[in-house]
């Protein structure tokens, strides 16, 4: 299992061959089984196959086509919605749930579960690839979605069979040394093992045949202002549309 | 591997041991491998051994004891500091990191790379179980672990040898149909699914020798007030003082 897990890579070129039946509710079972901050289950899943919905949600992702080629699209949904549908119907107040707290909760739960999901779905052979991109334009894809007041898309999963004549590698990670640390934060390390991996990743880069694009050069690209975040410098606002109050 | 996700369950009670020679680096390895948006790599792993600062942990962490008899205890932290030590050493503007999106990014990193050493951990035979508690008072922890601005403890993970004498049960779930949408949310099968839980989840708490507690009651409990939430009310001032503007 760790060997899988080490193996991990992510994959944007799918076979169009839908999934086997009931290879959806066992992710979604992975998913469930998956810890959650005090039993309350703050996420939702939405499976979308439908090829005009696909298309729109990768329209709407920085128009990244591999979503609608995918097989299957998981939206993962940070939700507070079912706990203020209880509330309601029980006439109760949920004051808790205007909390930036409950945002954190939410997104925690809906991320563990669906990194249950990626282990499962790599277990069955398929490849999965993350899009976080389902951000820069929330409320549109809440509407698209149908969401509910107090839920957002937080982040999609691709999922599909591998093509095998688009084969990838698992891209390198910083050293453990700059990332992993004992009994207190200690940056020290960190200088070398950054410049070392800047290196690493330039050759792999090579490699994959896209030229030597370092780490410290994206990285810096990545953060430099507001415009870089594609929209999502608006999380703060739509989460707010979306019934998120982040008290 | 499937059928390890679907027999996950939180472990509290630990054997003394400490863990074999080589356990954290494969954890760490594994977390590592996990996805991560754009490759920022934004989270840090401060692993606890030391006696004293696990004690103090379980204090600040509403008084739970099993922290402190944990061989080991993971804090995962939600970390925008290496980039912001990046960009000073280069000169380089990093306004991005000043956004709640780039808090969203660091959390959903730290979760799904957390979710990857809880399944490399139960594949050795280990326990778990998350620890949210370490959000209740977040500048006091972050002093202890020596954690730089831009970097905040997410949660905490317990990690050790399951005690044989206090063998657990696999928790139930809400039923799929509470949380798998098709296509488009949609919460028509909710309210009967979340009746027929309530009712299970009794069940299960009587077998688990804690009494006839439902979902219902425990969630409308949770999140009724800011109180419920144990100091994590408090989460966005502490964010902005631990150097997470939150724009």
């Amino acid at each position: 299992m760790i060997e899988a897990l080490l193996a991990h890579r992510s994959v944007r070129t799918f076979l169009p061959d839908t999934l086997p039946p009931g290879t959806l509710e066992l992710l979604a079972a992975a998913a469930q089984s998956a810890s959650t901050s005090s039993n309350v289950q703050a996420w939702s899943l939405v499976a979308v196959t439908e090829p005009a919905l696909k298309a729109r949600l990768a329209e709407l992702s920085g128009r990244q086509d591999f979503i609608a080629r995918a097989p299957l699209f998981l939206a993962f949904v940070a939700d507070t919605s079912r706990l203020r549908r209880l509330g309601a119907r029980h006439g109760k107040p949920m004051e808790g749930l205007d909390y930036l707290e409950s945002f954190i909760v939410a997104s925690v739960d809906a991320a563990l579960a669906s990194q249950n999901a990626v282990v499962a779905a790599e277990a069955l052979g398929l490849g999965t690839v993350y899009v976080g991109a389902l951000r820069n334009r929330p409320e549109e894809v809440a509407a698209e979605l149908n969401l509910p007041p107090g839920a957002v898309a937080l982040f999609g999963l691709c999922v599909g069979q591998p093509d095998p004549a688009a084969p990838g590698a698992v891209k390198p990670r910083l050293p453990q040394a700059a990332v992993l640390h004992h009994d207190r934060y200690d940056h020290a390390a960190e200088d070398a093992a950054i410049a070392a991996y800047d290196e690493r990743l330039k050759a792999f880069s090579v490699s994959q045949g896209i030229g030597p694009s370092g780490w410290v050069g994206r990285m810096l690209a990545r953060v430099a202002d507001a415009a870089a975040l594609h929209g999502r410098d608006r999380m703060k606002p739509a989460l707010r549309r979306l019934g998120f109050p982040l008290k």
